[in-house]
């Protein structure tokens, strides 16, 4: 037996209750290891010594390189549970507790694994809407003046004394004007990047916490916006950032002007006086910033005026324009308490309010209840790329990481990662492609069929491309006849998407995963049915039926003609009764 | 290399800031397997393309029987810190980073691991005390009625309408008239098991938050204590029960008496109408109970009103009596969030407070810097029990457990563990040693001489023994005569603690630990000296020299008269300058 390679850790992704009643647990053990695994569980306040146990078999969920992880759902009597696993590989048998490998069975019950008690609070759940919704992220500025329309032209606008400047000319207006598209495209929730008073075009230099940009449109019009969405039933997320202002923020600047003598001192983290703004971008500026961006100082989020000041923002828009989420900004680089009040604030309004951090790397910290529901998941990119779009990643490597990927948090979690392909921050998809609209759709194809919230970053599904920050973030196409071919595949993905339940709700495990291939399958079951995804990164066909071991399906989506093949670089969806 | 075993967990045990300028970062390998591992670190925020690297080498701090645990403290010039691992066993060499072994650098920054931000806030301390403290733990029924003295008679009190009981006679004044007892024995800080108004003797089924329990004195008795003890020096801890209270508090006579229509039914977890109190001990409460004890019903601790109440409760104690901890009952099964409340009201009152959760299991989820800042640490019990008690380890297994022990938790909390070996909750370790005082002595000493703060059970130090509860909580033993050896043996050994900065601050690095020996050494070290502890569970003598590899060393404290060997059953701490 592989012992080195064991892995459990109590109240963690591998132990944790999905509802009062179901507690799910886990084990990892090296791959192709082990023969059996069994969970023995017992009421850990048991009125009898020593404690009585019953047990359930585990199975394998999933597998990386390394790895197979065992899984159980338990339904358990107990809400406070001791539990121990039993592990064979066929040569030898070992008790598995307290990170431990065991003949025997310990003296105390303590030396059990614990779950000391499923309590209801601690339990990370996700807002149920989420699983049915598809996003759409807009770059405000960039997006639409009016109805097929942007005027491409650079603006400026006053707010009190302060002037704020856009580079495209999007609006509000611009965006409500477009529900029809939306609608016409499948989306239901729109994701809009920073539309509050800020200097830059990309509004993440907040001057004012409490109102719409002027360049963008007024709060009259983000009302209306919001409401003319809900009336169509699409949701609006908003984006926050909390991490820092900009410099022309009123605390800011009273600090700039008054220096140790400001009240507004110790709202910023890292000050050294005096405290100057830097003449040129090369400087190193005297108080921590975002990076080392002079024109947004970070903020001091554990100040306890400085909470209260953000949380009073949180209230405002949640509940005077009934926003439907958060999207917060350099999340990880804020502190964990500033994060767990903010959530209470926001679901106390709302308490479907969605929330998702800007976590590019692993976010299991923030993801456990206390935090944020969802984090942009920016793996999904990463694995799409180096799978579909440039081959450094086989089948099975491609499996690899979507395993160790799922297997990372929470189950009830994984349903709301924000699965992306793009962002304002990244190079456009299809360019990572090399504009090979084959790879992109594959990968276009994955997005909407894995477990998560797809999101669609304006114009991809008009095939945009651009390498560069100013190229990627280029005005909306509106030309009808552009990319109308991409965006009726966006249209037939999206509508499947959302009217499969599989897809929404259901389980995933890998079908087809081999080394050195680049067909990849997967199935998701929910109730009685099942759907297959079958990617064909390859120049070879594959006979559907091979891959499912069935020829009793219907034919969900496809690239191709043939109904019993996927063609090369093609794709099939289909589904069965099961 | 042995790939299955590595494990690095960023934000966590294994990278953590322990202050705003040093960051641990560890990684854990198969025992034996790696001949170099490096930490490459850059400024997550830099500004050129790609990130400037610098790197550290890091070494082997700990080894279990698994795995070996490379560390590096590193003095970071950044807050905000990308890393990857460069790992070689002398046939191939590998990156890690994301939990992939690679042979290449990634593409983005974001694909190295991540320290976001040290962010101040969240960094996990101990109060500067804890350090300098050797805690008496006070079963107050059990002690005194006065210095040299306990009744070991049955009494009753009246509050309010409530009888309140007590069995052996101890009070508070009991206590405070012997602080020179305490003095003596060269303790600093006493922690005592619960003290407010409560029914049965050992007072964890609570009537009453705001006052002491009759029997054992009042509110005033408590000050005067308080301030007496302060006065010698000796920090005060009390125990502090949220997870339940007892069946007379008044909430729940409101709930029995009322049902569905009281106002406190949201005080209670898990209620069943009609709410009643059962006949029996054997029949299970229609309310969730500490256990299933039907005395003590389960609190709804993230019910507002319920957090309100507990926090001023905390509030009160804290701030009126000045008390220096709280430990905490059953923290285990209270929910996150109230524990997160519950530190920041004691902390904004007293920075200092010490707050220890009562967590028998591993407690890494509630030492994180937002919850507790120890926990009794019944896992020192547990290897003391094996090793030293039963035989059932060798001292290759014993450090394996110590080890791991010590590689669990962030680098400053491992100072801060309440190291016990027995517990108003455990049978006597004495008992457990089957009287046999060489073995105990033996686990004192390792306790004493071990990180954390140790924790001496009142009578341990008289030699008293007990298997059963009403045994191990027995009477105080008064009589001078009475394990005057074994007395006198604790106060040379607390006094040693008490003055070696070596003991209170040092590192610590295992020695020798061998399969099938009973001979277990370890150094500690601080500033400009090391000590040895040379602990010899065997029936074999050995020479100090041959530990420690130097003949030039002071003896600071053996068990026997030679000072070049350490007898068998015996023991011997030396220093010497580094």
């Amino acid at each position: 037996m592989n012992y080195e390679a064991v892995l459990h850790i109590p109240l963690s992704n591998y132990a944790h209750g999905i509802d009062e009643e179901n507690v799910v647990f886990r084990i990892r053990t090296a791959r192709d290891d082990i023969k059996s695994c069994i969970l023995h569980y017992g009421d850990r306040a048991c009125r009898v010594n020593p404690v009585i146990f019953s047990s359930e078999p585990m199975k394998i969920v999933a597998q990386d390189e390394l790895y197979d992880y065992y899984e159980v759902v338990l339904h358990s009597p107990y809400t406070r549970i001791c539990y121990y696993f039993e592990l064979s590989d066929g040569v030898e048998s070992k008790y598995y507790y307290y990170d431990m490998f065991m003949n025997t069975l310990p003296i105390e019950r303590s030396e059990f694994y614990q779950l000391p008690f499923n309590r209801r609070e601690d339990i990370a759940t996700i807002p149920s809407w989420v699983q049915d919704a598809v996003v759409y992220n807009i770059f405000p500025d960039s997006f639409a003046t009016a109805k097929g329309y942007i005027s491409n032209k650079k603006g400026e606008a006053k707010f009190s004394h302060h002037t704020t400047y856009s580079m495209r000319g999007g609006t509000l207006k611009g965006i409500k004007e477009n529900i029809p598209y939306f609608l016409d495209l499948g989306v239901n929730c729109i994701y809009m990047n920073p539309i509050f008073v800020a200097g830059e075009w990309h509004k993440y230099d907040l001057i004012g916490y409490y109102n719409i940009d002027p360049c963008f449109g007024t709060n009259e019009d983000f009302k209306e916006l919001v409401d003319a969405c809900h009336d169509n039933h699409i949701r609006v997320i908003i984006d926050g950032v909390f991490n820092h202002c900009g410099w022309h923020f009123f605390a800011f600047e009273d600090v700039l002007e008054k220096g140790e003598a400001s009240k507004y001192k110790d709202w910023f983290y890292g000050l050294k006086y005096p405290v100057e703004y830097p003449d040129s971008q090369e400087d190193i500026p005297t108080y921590d910033c975002f990076a080392y961006e002079r024109k947004m100082p970070k903020m001091n989020t554990s100040n306890e005026e400085v909470i209260e000041y953000f949380l009073d923002v949180c209230k405002y828009w949640t509940e005077s324009y009934g926003i439907d989420g958060w999207r917060l900004d350099v999340a990880s680089e804020v502190d964990d308490t500033f994060w767990r009040e903010f959530r209470k604030t926001a679901k106390s309004i709302n308490p479907d309010c969605f929330i998702i951090g800007e976590v590019w790397e692993s976010a299991q910290h923030w993801l456990l209840g206390d935090q944020f529901d969802s984090s942009m998941n920016y793996d999904m990119r990463k694995n799409c790329r180096d799978f579909f779009a440039v081959d450094t990643l086989d089948s099975y490597g491609f499996d690899s990481r979507v395993t160790a990927m799922l297997m990372r948090y929470n189950k009830n979690i994984v349903h709301g990662q924000l699965n992306l392909l793009d962002s304002h921050d990244v190079p456009r998809f299809l360019s990572i492609c090399q504009e090979d609209m084959k790879r992109f759709k594959l990968s276009v194809i994955f997005q909407m069929t894995f477990l998560g919230v797809p999101m669609v970053f304006y114009g991809d599904e008009k095939g945009l491309v651009g390498i560069k920050e100013h190229e990627y973030r280029r005005p909306m196409s509106w030309d009808k006849e552009e990319g109308a071919e991409i965006y009726s595949f966006y249209q037939d993905i999206i509508k499947l998407r959302r009217n499969k339940d599989t897809l929404k709700y259901g389980d995933y495990k890998t079908i087809m995963a081999e080394r050195n291939s680049g067909v990849y399958a997967f199935k998701r079951w929910h109730d009685d049915e099942e759907t297959y995804v079958i990617l064909n990164r390859s120049e070879e066909s594959i006979a559907i039926d091979n891959v499912i071991g069935d020829t009793n399906y219907n034919i969900d989506l496809s690239s191709n003609e043939d109904c019993k093949m996927v063609e090369p670089w093609g794709f099939v969806i289909v589904s069965k009764s099961c």
